[in-house]
């Protein structure tokens, strides 16, 4: 396989975008990634999306968008495996490019939510889960993470506002962010008194909603060694493991095995361990979901993720930041763009790049990308050069 | 790269399926390509499907499947460009094992379609089309064939009824294929006074829709070589292409450019031409679409494809045979999964298994599958060794 390089990367803010169509939103971040890297085409285009055919009416996003972005006639194909699409889709670019088989590849993930009303939402979030034994009983996505949560706090004594930290620092980095959904921090009494959705996670555990596309360019990285002096920034691990769909199908539910070994194969293929690990962009899409994922990738004792937010070290300057642009809490989770706003974010940190943020001569980033309840992670190590 | 061979086939016949369960089906093809390859585990599961999200409500195939055929824990994802996601999956899973990240990599296509009621399906399909500018004005997927047919049969002054033998020769192949939909033939006169759908599209123009699912299990060649004597189907091209999504965007629309420039990559990557081909598996979801891809893929001038079929040279002993299995016209067209039905199609004439429509002694087997109305186009070369 050969070496591969992130060469550019491009997002668009995550908002409410209603002056703005599917296939604009996934443009703006692709263009600008294209710009970014000084490309004027690309051999491939690959792109995350969980629900644009229901959603927005629209499938088919591999030629809808190559096409809206001057790539007609190009490599193009969607990929999908739920919040994990947009992550799946750079692993696919990966794989492209490493393979040989293209020398350009751009992978995107793009989603637009605000168009659906809130109910509908929820069903289509829901099929993520398993539909004949989970999102058809009623369980909602929030529900599946209050009962993981509930059974944590039960299994490991802590309390619930034990996990005020993660949100809390979601948001006093997704201040700096001029891409985050939310840019304002809070404080932990606002965290205590927030509303309770789905006991005990409330409102502040949870990750918004919205619409937003990002994208990055990769390319082998022997073409562009010594190229103007910038940094390389090199894609050192990629893996993708899956778990049972169902979390009661799970012998335990509060370990995500699908990170462990998702995680234990990006380092082997880095040939590092967590310890060396500057950043860690997790999937925060419940503060839960921090702990737990923390845990699954050997950065916490089991049942001790939370004690990483309580004594800071999860902030920018602690043991491993994580979350550093805003994370899903407060930069936003718009569900099959998800992943590739973490590679970028990654990207930024390691070019020095993450203003406001900016972990301190990071050389190893890494980003975990949670599709469903866990059934489906992917993990990337991005290094400096 | 690694070279690549298709070491085991799987399919369920395409019907309508309501004892079966999405991941039933599923299930039932990508075990029966397991058995067939005589392997108990794979690294990694690629599913092609166009529409379950919104027919099932069920996404994350990747992770939903696996689980199901005992793959929990592996590499698992879900691939989508309308009505080639099948061959996108096939061609995902061959770059993961030529790339060498993986070693036994499933590739697998499902789609069921008979759970929605029939405007739900049609509006569902045109999720494929470009919702602005085509669905919403409500052009379905047969009216914008009947209007390319219109136009070629304007253009080039064949008659309607000049089309009627891609029909018959798919009937007289299906009716030897115990998984195909439809396993009757068909008379002319039965094309002649078949109801009109879309002037000039009637219902034996039209493939049918339908539940089934396909699977192939992928190695790499170098593992397979020498063993008991069997012969080594390699992959030994592969080409991806798109067009504009919207065919009032093309400058001719009786020009399949994606399946010429697809074509055109993987002749080249096999060294060989259209002259070589033993077979082609055609994209005959309408009759002109076969009649597009044959002159697209230089079997047949412009404007002369039906010219092919007139002079009976589609069929088995022609020469060059299309739909051998029935294609999509009668073997069926579940969306998601036909691309890897004509895989494993070619497949089963390069091993001499096609009982009934065996063509002679063939090489190379070609399969081509299209997204939309030629809007994402996937070719593949297999070659018998």
């Amino acid at each position: 396989m050969r070496e591969v390089a992130v060469l550019g990367i491009g997002q668009t803010k995550i908002d409410e975008h209603w002056d703005k169509s599917l296939r604009e939103l996934a443009g703006d971040a692709v263009l600008a990634a294209m710009h970014d890297a000084g490309v004027q085409s690309a051999d491939a285009l690959f792109v995350g999306n969980m629900m644009s055919g229901s959603a927005n009416h629209q499938q088919h996003l591999g030629a809808y968008i190559a096409d809206w972005v001057g790539l007609r006639f190009r490599e193009a194909m969607h990929i999908e495996s739920a919040c994990s699409s947009g992550s799946a889709a750079f692993r696919s670019a990966l794989m492209a490019v490493a393979s040989g088989a293209v020398e350009v590849a751009i992978a995107a993930g793009v989603e637009k939510m605000t168009d659906s009303p809130g109910d509908e939402i929820t069903a289509e979030l829901a099929t993520a889960a398993d539909q004949d034994w989970e999102a058809s009983q009623g369980l909602s996505f929030v529900a599946l993470n209050a009962l993981i949560m509930r059974r944590y706090l039960h299994e490991y004594g802590w309390q619930k506002d034990d996990f005020a930290n993660f949100s809390i620092n979601a948001h006093a980095n997704g201040a700096h962010n001029p891409f985050a959904r939310f840019q304002e921090p809070i404080s932990e009494a606002a965290y205590k008194k927030a509303a309770m959705i789905a006991d005990p996670i409330n409102l502040l555990d949870a990750s918004p909603m919205g619409d937003g596309a990002a994208a990055a360019v990769l390319v082998p990285a022997a073409h562009i060694q010594g190229m103007h002096g910038a940094r390389i920034i090199k894609v050192v691990g990629s893996a993708s493991a899956t778990d049972a769909i169902a979390v009661h199908s799970r012998r335990d539910p509060l370990w995500l095995r699908a990170a462990e070994q998702s995680a234990k194969q990006v380092y082997s293929q880095a040939g590092i361990g967590p310890e060396d690990i500057d950043l860690f962009e997790a999937h925060d899409a419940f503060t839960i979901m921090a702990a737990l994922s923390l845990e699954a990738c050997g950065f916490a004792p089991r049942g001790q993720g939370p004690r990483l937010a309580l004594d800071g070290e999860i902030r920018p300057t602690g043991r491993i930041p994580i979350a550093t642009r805003g994370g899903l809490k407060a930069r936003g989770h718009p569900v099959g763009a998800t992943g590739m706003y973490q590679i970028i974010e990654v990207v930024q940190q390691l070019r020095g790049e993450a203003t406001g943020t900016q972990v301190e001569n990071p050389i190893y980033g890494m980003a975990q990308n949670i599709g469903g309840s866990g059934s489906n992670i992917v993990a990337h190590i991005l290094k400096a050069e």
